[in-house]
């Protein structure tokens, strides 16, 4: 089945506002069966909304369209719909009930433009939309399809999941395209496809392998009629390269270095604390994006002094002998976290985050020291780009290598 | 004038790469005076491609193209235009030289497949593109243009401002849009839509309100022959929205709060300690954001558990009879960074991230602390959303309110 996402609404023509819906579904749809055509962004035009309506249905058996919902005179896209299929737009009772009763529940009149989001065409059916006013459209008629939700994210999401998902699995679907990424860390992108050469090159499963911030992702892409059959494929690729790189894999599809930490830290009962000067708190924010996180992070020093670093408890010498941006004093931060706020391990970055050069050593430069009861070592980082992209990449290799000494750490113990 | 925008590649339709030159070109092109209908991102498919550009180039005036030309058979754009255009593709032979000369630069053999890069249709020029093997094309035909360009951000970026920008400004164009964004907080929208609502309403200049993360922002928009026409019309607006509501002014266009809290801290020769709890760090990483923060940012803690607070000077009493999410605490909070750290101006932060309550309080509940050689106060913030959000937006609001106290002060000093 062939698919076209429309975003609608002159505001995503003028750069202020991202279109993430449309991202969203993009990666959604080949897991549903579903090719996608093209992804349009349209401005409130009734004429260009019509024409890209008209041209799609006769195009594509479905189109996914969000935005134009509201109640004022911008919000086209019942009428373009209307137009396109050659409707009626006509008042629906129950729907304008329904407003009603929105309205009242919150102790208001229903502003009369608001009956714009009570009307429905023939072909159309309403998609409730318990978490906003303007309903979507499941609108169905000679075998293709017309989906119209709300552009605002958290409405449209709901809708998308909760009921969109589940209608498009009841439609005739061609092959599934199954994905299973495997995300890595510690090896270039050339001496992986060297490792990994005769997976490379086959149809079906497909492995592909992309350089990300967080690492390569080797993503195995099968093509299937269902998942198990798509799983079957995938197993025996999956299998081989967890054999021939064991220690690189640090996760699997949507798993995030944070969550890899926090799982490593529950498992082996641990507890964390940070000391960071050039990402400057940014480790600390990013462990606890995962919910949970109080039960294993303690807390953390922003030194971005030498000052405040001499005052939590990195020696002066140390920071005279080697510079604040140097591998001892990574480690020394580290150590300095693990002890004053009383954690199993600890972790300091320095580093400079740029413009400009810090102690002869150039914008990129980031030291990474880990230190635990054993002792500490530390990571030398040469990262590219601008400010906020070193801060970044410095806090997901931090997270990375202090994944790695943690089972490390636990192994020893084991064994 | 219309445009319309392509961004050409089957991987942009895979969610997997973000299409950030399409929204790059919407937002210059208002103060070209150019008005822009669609933005379209499109699979390799040529024919999907043709139709596209065939009825885009019947509708509207400029079509500005990205992606689709590199070496290889999906890299469809010229064969889709040539078509389009119903006009013939040839190898040129000074193209065909430029891109031997660029090959044996690299001492490599040009790859046979890249003498697709070196095709043009009657209409075309080509435009030189210093930064990669694939040269732009300049169609131009009866008053018609489409321009294709690279889809690597930085080959197109470089071709856009260097030579696409200049030849646009020498087209017959319409009305230039010039803006101004005044950016304000601590008031809602309705409330601002009262105080200003004689100025709303008007076609030129227009001045439109949107809510966003980081307040409420006016924007006044000017329909103008050139940009000092544009200033003339915005002026008067401007100047009566800051005699109305000159304390809810923080900033203007693209100015962030980061860097107003760090222009008011170096123009009052202030520094700046923080301790999180919720916001976790973000808020120090925010502040570092900016280049150069260290000359007012000494340091922070991040407190995640009371222990910690009760460590960097949060007396427990406070948090036994108040909790540590309260505004006792995150004044404490705020003063403990203060003197631990020895800076003018103390943040502490202390909320409830979610998802789940803490202290029988509901998610999104934040107590922001500011302390100072003066005092201490604090400020409740109730938001919504997700994890992310709620820390996010509670580093924005501390960054305003504490803007707003380094102003006072300073002030409070000079009179």
């Amino acid at each position: 089945m062939h698919a076209e996402i429309f975003a609608i609404g002159t505001e995503l023509l003028m750069g202020e506002i991202v279109d993430t819906n449309s991202a969203y579904m993009a990666t959604r749809l080949p897991a549903l069966g579903i090719e996608l055509r093209q992804i349009r962004a349209l401005g409130d035009d009734l004429g260009m909304l019509t024409d890209a309506f008209r041209s799609a249905w006769q195009r594509s058996e479905l189109v996914l369209a969000t935005g134009g919902l509201g109640p004022t005179q911008d919000d086209l896209t019942r009428e373009a719909i209307a137009q396109a299929l050659g409707e009626p737009l006509t008042i629906d009772s129950a729907l304008k009930a329904e407003q009603e009763a929105y309205w009242s529940s919150r102790r208001l009149a229903m502003p009369p433009s608001n009956l714009r989001q009570s009307v429905l065409i023939p072909s159309a059916v309403p998609i409730p939309n318990p978490h906003g006013s303007a309903p979507g459209w499941w609108v169905e008629k000679n075998g293709h399809v017309i989906v119209s939700m709300p552009g605002v994210p958290h409405e449209f999401y709901q809708m998308w999941q909760d009921q969109v998902v589940p209608r498009l699995l009841k439609m005739p679907r061609g092959h599934l395209l199954i994905s299973r990424t495997i995300k890595t860390f510690g090896q270039s992108e050339s001496a992986m496809d060297d490792t990994l050469h005769h997976l490379f090159g086959k149809e079906n499963p497909y492995l592909g392998i992309y350089a990300k911030p967080d690492g390569i992702h080797l993503r195995i892409i099968a093509k299937a009629r269902n998942k198990e059959e798509g799983k079957r494929l995938i197993e025996p690729v999956e299998q081989e390269i967890e054999r021939l790189i064991p220690d690189l894999i640090w996760g699997y599809d949507d798993q995030t270095p944070e969550e890899r930490v926090g799982e490593a830290l529950r498992r082996t009962k641990t507890s964390l604390a940070t000391m960071e000067s050039c990402t400057s708190g940014l480790l600390a924010s990013t462990i606890t994006d995962v919910p949970g996180s109080s039960d294993y992070f303690r807390g953390g020093f922003v030194t971005y002094t030498n000052e405040v670093k001499i005052a939590q408890g990195v020696p002066a010498p140390l920071i005279a002998q080697y510079g604040a941006v140097s591998t001892q004093v990574a480690e020394a931060m580290a150590q300095a976290a693990r002890t004053n706020i009383g954690a199993d391990f600890g972790v300091g970055v320095t580093g400079v985050a740029g413009p400009g050069e810090s102690e002869g050593k150039p914008p990129g430069t980031v030291y990474i020291g880990l230190a635990w009861k054993g002792g500490a070592r530390s990571i030398t980082a040469r990262l590219r780009f601008d400010r906020q992209l070193i801060k970044r990449r410095s806090v997901t290799q931090a997270l990375l290598e202090l994944r790695r000494l943690i089972n490390e750490v636990h192994h020893e113990r084991l064994t």
